[in-house]
């Protein structure tokens, strides 16, 4: 058989082929799935800087919406990697100053009242100080993610266990290769310390803790404990390899602070920012603010390089010790500009300057708890870059 | 070379060789990941009923905890499919009584001023009147399912194109196979009525309406559209298939409702229910509920078969139109009994028994709208069933 009028021995005529879906009604969706995936057209991933050679991982601030980090795009710093865990074969222990030691499976911590919070998880040392001007926020600062938690609260497991009046300090510690170990306060757990199990309505995921963390709202990462597996009560501090070592702010003289751990207040721009190239006109500037104090109450937006400072409007509700998002209308008329922004909590902090910071603690006060006003240069052919400047 | 001792050749000694990973504290665990996945410990799926041929898919209510659904959990139902769509050939077209149609590409809507809120969305049609006692809520009711949605306000659009005064109703359209529209009284667009791009913190997914549905918040599931394409402001309903053929209520004096849209205050408990099997002693009832009306200001749960009812815990903050956990402690003495919840809303709406539905709609009043109190009875081995009644 000739193939005629262009028709081919298969019938198809290429003339007539669809072109890749332009228009979807046309053809017959796909059918319900047990999971769904993502558009093929949003590419999310979570940057793995090969410094650290897989230990950390980066929240793509900048291509996020909202203020719930999906679970799997949720930061990772792990000190031995992330454990396998069975919860059949995994339990959590209290001992120490407590009336009665007990184990804790999984499933028994689920019979307890459960409590559910919304805040962030940020690492101590989330500022990339020597950062180029070709950094985006995902890898300036992306060690903050924020879920929608669910576990119990600390302090219902102290009565359980009878937490003695004279414990005044617990070891909180995983059961990760590190064997990751943390002194906190015995007043951090009575007020608002959680034991969680759930993350984003699901099972925490295994980066995260698997199957249950230790949650301290507003304190610095490490010391919310992945995959807890005891907890032990005392009436001092352990002073462990990581509150000795490490996770210890140098100062300019010569002292250290310890147990700094309370994250202060914050905010970063994560539009418009590096990579994106700008169009005039209207559009808007977005970002996030959080305070490991409570509420943010203010977030000042300046787009003249910080000589003047306008409100950004606050995204309700607006929760303690919550990634808080912040927009504010913007039209760009085309000049070169600077944007930055800052932010003010419930306590009156106000969010200081990289001056201010160096001036404070010195210049060799690195890498945690650095929280500077940042900045981003707009360029007049519309490239945002980092205000990069050095740590000095 | 002989292997002695035990020993084997390559050095492995069999008897001391580890056993599935017990002791996670011995092993270098994972590096970090581009994204995580589930521990496999966890399974969480969306069940797909085979009678509806992939055009529906449930949410897992009872394994779920706090209020977010994990977006690829989050239930489908689709008319003609999922389309895959390219967000380089889509866009929104606003037309009919305007002054200046105009359409709108996913860039362009990101642009506007954002919004971001949390709610429900849920199936007019979700419950399952025909389920058997071994009938789990994901089978029951798993047409629900909770999102932080981000987008922009429809009213940031109706002022841009220039919405003429006497515009009362709009078509809203969506690019499936099915080009599934409804008409909508343009009243609930100046309101509260988002075009949103984003859930959970990333782009929306294609089940949900890749890259653009419509979000009104509190109404039926099938008026917002998803994968929207077109709305067109008109004086008058449009009276399309979904809302004549589809999507009305008979009642028991051969009329129907037309354009019964708003879902009512329901309240669903998620444990302990089927398949569950209840140890005595101490655990907690947990549950949700929402409406579309506002926000829920009481849940009340009866643990003797609607004899008493106790007020149980409202997790915070309690949001309009958003699933809202509810939590009550309970001490299971072994005896078998009866559960059961229901919501009141701020309206002062008290969630009806399946008696009361019946009687003011008739027993063919089906398959929409139907919120009535749920009950579950535990038997004395701890089975918990669902207590299944005709619909008649």
């Amino acid at each position: 058989m000739t193939a005629a009028g262009g028709m081919l021995a298969s019938g198809q005529n290429m003339a007539l082929a669809p072109t890749p879906i332009l228009d979807p009604t046309r053809i017959q969706g796909a059918a319900t799935s047990a999971t769904g995936a993502r558009s093929p057209h949003e590419a999310l991933a979570r940057l793995q800087p090969p410094a650290y050679k897989g230990s950390i991982s980066l929240t793509p601030l900048e291509a996020l919406h909202g203020t719930i980090t999906p679970a799997d795009l949720h930061f990772e710093r792990h000190h031995a990697g992330v454990p396998q865990i069975d919860p059949a074969h995994h339990e959590l222990l209290i001992h120490g100053m407590v009336g009665k030691p007990l184990k804790f499976s999984l499933d028994h911590l689920k019979r307890f009242p459960s409590v559910t919070r919304t805040c962030f998880i940020e690492c101590s040392g989330n500022l990339n100080t020597r950062a180029g001007e070709k950094s985006s926020p995902q890898m300036l600062c992306g060690l903050t993610s924020q879920s929608e938690w669910t576990g119990v609260a600390l302090r219902t497991l102290l009565r359980e266990v009878g937490a003695k009046p004279k414990a005044s300090w617990l070891l909180a510690e995983g059961s990760d290769a590190a064997v990751l170990a943390r002194s906190i306060p015995l007043a951090k757990a009575w007020d608002d310390a959680l034991i969680v199990y759930a993350q984003n309505g699901e099972a925490i995921r295994p980066e995260q803790g698997y199957p249950m963390r230790l949650l301290l709202p507003g304190w610095e990462g490490n010391t919310n404990i992945k995959w807890l597996r005891r907890l032990e009560l005392s009436d001092a501090p352990f002073m462990t390899r990581e509150e000795t070592s490490k996770y210890t702010d140098p100062l300019k003289d010569d002292t250290a602070r310890l147990f700094s751990v309370v994250m202060d207040a914050r905010s970063v721009i994560t539009a418009p920012t590096y990579p994106q190239v700008l169009e005039k006109g209207w559009q808007e500037i977005r970002g996030l603010a959080w305070s490991g104090r409570g509420r943010i109450v203010k977030v000042e937006v300046s787009i003249d390089g910080g000589k003047s400072w306008q409100l950004a409007h606050l995204q309700g509700p607006v929760l303690a010790k919550a990634h808080t998002r912040f927009t504010l209308p913007w039209k760009w008329d085309g000049s070169p500009t600077e944007i930055s922004s800052r932010a003010t909590d419930e306590t009156g902090y106000l969010q200081p300057t990289r001056r201010q910071l160096i001036k404070a603690r010195g210049p060799g006060s690195q890498p945690y708890h650095l929280n500077p006003i940042m900045s981003w240069i707009v360029q007049s052919d519309g490239q945002v870059i980092y205000k990069a400047e050095p740590w000095v």
